[in-house]
């Protein structure tokens, strides 16, 4: 599929969050064989995850989806990364061959995987493992235009979405997004300190390795992007401006897991620069996300600040690809694990009281 | 087993970790496809663990026993803890009918769970998951007399080591301590302050709850406490001193899980009141300790600063019972997990350059 004409497609609503039920969930919480409280962040997941799926009994046994959407984008062109463009196309054969880090991780948790191709330069046999949602052969270089039309900002925005309704329909509790795409940090730097009023010399950091020349010229590259397209601020235009494909879609995929009741497992920068998009076209969509990690990517820490939000792990990544997302699974199970399983004070015979 | 009659047990010797195989370790992580260093704390984690187990694949796959220890303490009849005494003898049985949240967080890992009674003021029936070690119905009171003798202190850390041994014999690859005695966040403070030379006030805590009356109480009790056994100043008498019965044990198992070059997955702030007092015996039992998060009682951020490690979460936990390091049981996998299953950047014809 290379068409990228608009097809009909409207914002999905983002249902509010079960308010009704915080007093009945935290009863419930209180109510297990520990010291109130004690079970700090896990206790706030489990709220969170019952008023999300508007139950006292919230489960992620439907599994989660782990998304790998991937792109190509033209400002590689410009060297903002250390690394060649080529690799996005061998990162996407490395996920169907099932020999990278995400791979590995949602093998470790039993959580099948999809690799969305959002627009990579480069053409794949089909694969049973592959979601072919191509926008074409990456996107255009910012530098000089913008990334892509916004007509095919909001068609990606409306493929994510999509992909999402599927994933929901399929039984599944959760997605896990993640993105492949050299130079993907450049576009998300940018959305970010656009969309959040961010300086964005605070929004660069070193990617996947920059040395401080690189970064210098990194920085130089985005200023000029930024300064090319002022006049993008709205969050569709500024995902035109800037791109990239795989941002558009992650951020669709995004509303649509949420208009569908669906946690949103956060990865690190340039998952939370979809987040960014998304969030700005329905702040409802944050009361279904959780964030993964605190991202090693300099940017992230301020994004994340702005956003109001507090990650669950800090473990100095910086890999993205779904990765960090894919590595809490086991503690967002945890949260349910200890709402569902622990006895109560009643049911153990154990008395607060002499 | 009632006897407190010392046997014969000598500490044992912590082999080194294998530091010549360090550059090969390094050189295996950076040639997985990912970014250098990119997977932050998962390689420093997958590096350690190398040097432990002293092989270039390192492995999990004997899995983790947890080993919950049970004691209660003289101490608690000054109402150290807002909870009563009896709690201990009651959780112990929600433990063995497997209703607690170690017990949840157990299953869901696969993880074996083994109640140790260290000497709980009860008598259980015999149970599969039960190791009968009392050494009698709880510790002395702290503040009238030492919590134990010397002897019972040394026995309490042979106990624990040998119990480590059976462990390790039978193929495990990690402990996972973890404890439940009402009234131990006083005893661990007294042990952070004495052996690693911390203001007492810094490391008392509200323990379960006590507000902020009930916190005053316990500084008031436990400065007396410090006062009385001002001379109790190497670890031995310190434990000696302050007790527990369960933290000596805990402190054994350490060094002797340690002793077989087994990971020694370390909880809050009880059980790293045991790491003092075995490291302050052996220090090279740190270098088989990974600490799995920071206790939200406030002095366990003292004692890591004090120790130089950095726990691997920030979940606000405050339970024991080794919840905190069961629930980072699926991040340690993931260390080992990455190493050996991600493609090289040659298997998998992924490159660096153009």
């Amino acid at each position: 599929m290379n068409t990228t004409a608009p097809t009909a497609w409207t914002l999905p609503e983002i249902p509010p969050l079960a308010r009704e039920l915080e007093p009945a969930l935290r009863a419930r919480i209180n109510n297990k064989t520990k010291p109130l409280g004690s079970l700090g962040r896990l206790e706030e997941l489990a709220l969170k995850l019952g008023l999300m799926q508007a139950t006292l009994e919230p489960t992620l046994a439907g599994n989660g989806a782990v998304l790998v959407f991937a792109g190509d984008h033209g400002l590689a062109d410009e060297r903002v990364s250390p690394c060649p463009k080529q690799i996005t196309v061998q990162m996407v054969h490395n996920f169907l061959a099932g020999g990278a880090a995400i791979n590995a991780f949602s093998r470790q948790h039993g959580l099948p995987l999809k690799v969305v191709d959002c627009g990579v330069d480069g053409v794949f046999p089909p694969h049973p493992d592959l979601v072919e949602l191509s926008m074409g052969p990456g996107t255009k270089n910012a530098l000089h235009e913008p990334a892509m039309t916004r007509d095919e900002a909001w068609e990606c925005l409306a493929r994510g979405a999509r992909l999402a309704d599927e994933i929901a329909a399929q039984g599944f509790a959760a997605i896990l997004p993640g993105e492949m795409g050299i130079g993907n940090t450049s576009p998300s730097a940018l959305l970010c300190s656009r969309l959040l009023g961010l300086p964005l010399d605070e929004c660069i950091g070193r990617g996947a390795g920059h040395d401080d020349a690189g970064l210098a010229h990194k920085r130089k590259i985005l200023h000029a992007v930024a300064e090319r397209h002022a006049d993008a601020v709205d969050p569709v235009n500024a995902l035109a401006a800037f791109g990239g494909y795989e941002i558009g879609m992650m951020a669709g995929a995004m509303l649509g897991a949420a208009a569908n009741r669906r946690l949103v497992v956060v990865d690190g920068f340039i998952a939370t620069a979809a987040v960014v998009v998304a969030s700005r076209l329905r702040p409802g969509v944050l009361d279904y996300c959780v964030f993964s990690h605190a991202s090693a990517e300099s940017g992230h820490a301020k994004a994340v600040r702005a956003l109001g939000v507090r990650p669950l792990i800090d473990f100095d990544l910086r890999l993205g690809e779904g990765t960090g997302a894919v590595l809490v699974w086991p503690l967002l199970l945890s949260a349910t694990v200890f709402l569902r399983d622990m006895a109560t004070f009643e049911s153990a015979g154990v008395s607060l009281n002499d």
